[in-house]
């Protein structure tokens, strides 16, 4: 081979991948947000990477036709799937028949956009969604906000708000604004204050022929601040008659005590009357998730509650609410804040040197009762020198290694390097084990 | 929507989804492959869906250009990957730096190929795949069936045998024949002869243009049988005096000796000299495994040794030893057998049920109690009737139900069925709490 070209080895342009050690970290923040679904009573669901192209694009709209990627062979038209909701929608009206409702599931896979990329915008990455399917009851919008909130307890965030608005309010003040028309447009537009500002929006609402004063009235609306209960005392002393914003108003003031019923405290969720969420299937509760320390990351979690989920497919009326957590992005972002730090570069607690062959048995033997106590233990083959075995340890931050020798054998006892405080001890298997199990938490 | 026309909901040919009660079954499978993977103290490494498609192509091979998925969109040619060993090359090439060698890895990720789709033959499946690099040592090649065993006894099995041949005993044997120069097509068609018989070989070795007495010789060879010191004195006493061979049989004496010292039971691994894998990148040990009682599902877990995993995209020598479970193709055989039966479908372990809203924020409590104590717990938020809740938890198997009234407010207890037995008993909480993980076991 050496005399051939060799072929660079490289990954294709916005597909990221990780070294062990983030990659572990990842793993860990994967199994966290996983485990909290599971609490929650979410039920695993996994579709195919691709789906038939028709399926993808049924809804239209020329963002998605240009972002897909197609697979290229002959037969069936097929393409990667661009979110996990579609691939839902599928799959409920596929299998409506086999499915109990309401039907909780879970979802958490790779999706692919061919975008340009850019630093954080990934060609690739993982979605970690739940959706509630069949059911208008507003408990579960109200459900919704706890699992987030346990799930970034879980990844170890204190200090975040769960931002929540509801559709019917938007739509309400527009129709009473007489702007129903215009609601798509200003609906896309006031979702982008975060990131354009109070005077940009001003403008691009006048762009759309608001007079300035109606620009400034939407504005003031959206920034209606205080908490909860105030909110929604500000909303209704408006005098705004329109049914559905009145039926908003209600629901978001029940949503709020529910929510507090389920246990989130008060100030991890917030009455955000800007937050409208670019999707227009979104009919009632919307939700946004913010980390009160990093604003700069944006919405870590967001979704909301629609009214008819794969009306594409089936004519079956599918309610339902559901959110997503962005873990790549977040992942890139918090790494790159250095919110998050990786923490060795495996998953071994235990390496077991080798001094000489004539201990091999012995060395094997303590591995294998180590790995039955479920202690992830590796044996180190190469026939190095020990200093090389601890630098092996070291590198990968196996935190204990194992030494056996002549003296350990005829007391039926095992020494114990730490690795992280250099210490060695003289212990048995049940003490190591004792030991390690104990390091764990 | 309902005047238009609805695009099928369905599944591309050969991309296979599972019901809810098939996924978590499949999932607990995964996990278990999993952890035994990561008790030996391997690494996970998770690669991009996509390859530059030179990466994949490097090896040349019509069939590898025919099978593999192109994504279709100006800029990089990149294709989905067809195997983990070629990302893996790469990656190792890519990061040789930055990795810590002998370097440890699994990587358990769905894979792409375009065939014409089989049943049980699918174009998206998953392989489990551990490799490790940077290793020539023999006991490297030794702990593989200990792991294997490992995987298949969590995964339920007692009853498997893990084959074991060597490279260089078949192709000194071949040199020794003066047959080097066919060596290639020899293994190839002697690797078939589970699949189409001793008589098929025959003719297909005289095709390549071998005496028939030349063929028997071949297929007399792999059928040499017995227990593994009696393979190896038969190989001994053909008195072949090739180096290779010499090597080659010297190799898996040792190797046998030190599979019994990792602990995998005598009649859990055997040499068998038929086995020679396709892949014409093995240089040393080879394995496959086969469950004893499903001879028809074929080999469920191969590999063996390679002197050079990554010529094509470095200079580095990388030898090493890998294997793949095929977890798909494995599930689907199982399932069709019979072998393995789901349990619900749902990871739920209890449904909290409502009789009256009045007992909601109790209801909340509980519920959110049982997950803290680490149980699956939901609320059935519908306002239906108690029956129709018993029936949502039989459907999807939820063990336990939840009833708390007006009597159980009261006496601070919380009443429990089982739906299994249809008994209902009146509890405290840390009383369920036990029962429910004591069910768990």
């Amino acid at each position: 081979m050496n005399e051939k070209t060799k072929v660079v080895p490289k990954t294709p342009r916005g597909f990221v991948e990780y070294l062990p050690e983030d990659q572990i970290l990842f793993n860990e923040m994967f199994q966290k947000i996983r485990s909290v679904y599971e609490r929650f009573g979410f039920i695993p669901v996994e579709t195919p990477a691709a789906e038939r192209t028709e399926i993808l694009l049924a809804k239209g709209g020329g963002e998605t036709d240009k972002q897909i990627y197609r697979l290229a062979k002959e037969g069936e038209e097929i393409s990667l799937h661009f979110d996990l909701t579609v691939p839902l929608a599928r799959y409920v009206a596929e299998h409506y028949d086999q499915l109990t409702f309401p039907f909780r599931r879970y979802q958490m896979q790779k999706v692919w956009r061919g975008e340009r990329n850019q630093k954080g915008r990934f060609r690739e990455f993982y979605q970690c969604d739940i959706d509630v399917i069949g059911s208008n009851n507003l408990l579960v919008d109200a459900e919704i906000p706890s699992v987030i909130y346990d799930v970034f307890i879980a990844l170890g965030f204190a200090n975040f708000t769960i931002r929540i608005n509801n559709r019917k309010v938007l739509n309400g003040f527009f129709e009473h604004l007489n702007l129903s028309e215009l609601s798509k447009d200003v609906l896309r537009i006031i979702d982008k204050i975060g990131k354009i500002g109070r005077e940009s929006v001003s403008q691009e609402l006048q762009s759309l022929g608001l007079k300035k004063d109606k620009a400034e009235i939407i504005l003031e609306f959206i920034e209606i601040n205080g908490n909860n209960a105030d909110t929604i005392s500000q909303l209704r002393a408006l005098g705004i008659n329109n049914a559905i914003f009145v039926e908003g108003v209600s629901e978001l003031e029940i949503l709020c005590r529910y929510i507090g019923m389920f246990g989130v405290p008060n100030d991890c969720y917030k009455i955000d009357l800007s937050i409208a969420r670019g999707l227009d299937y979104y009919t009632g509760t919307v939700y946004e998730t913010t980390l009160n320390d990093y604003p700069d990351i944006g919405s870590v979690c967001s979704g909301g509650r629609y009214d008819d989920l794969a009306s594409y497919y089936t004519d079956k009326k599918l309610p339902g609410v559901g959110i997503s957590v962005g873990l790549s992005r977040l992942f890139f972002k918090l790494r790159e804040a250095d919110v998050i730090q990786p923490n060795g570069s495996t998953l071994s607690k235990v390496l077991v040197s080798q001094l000489d062959t004539v201990y091999l048995p012995n060395c094997l033997d303590i591995a294998r009762q180590l790995r039955q106590k479920g202690i992830n233990t590796e044996v180190y083959f190469e026939s190095d020198k020990v200093s090389k075995q601890f630098k092996y340890a070291n590198r990968l931050k196996i935190p204990y290694v194992v030494i056996v020798g002549e003296q350990e054998v005829k007391l039926g006892k095992i020494s114990i390097k730490s690795m992280a405080t250099g210490a060695q001890q003289l212990m048995t298997l049940e003490e190591l084990v004792c030991m390690v199990k104990k390091s764990e938490h």
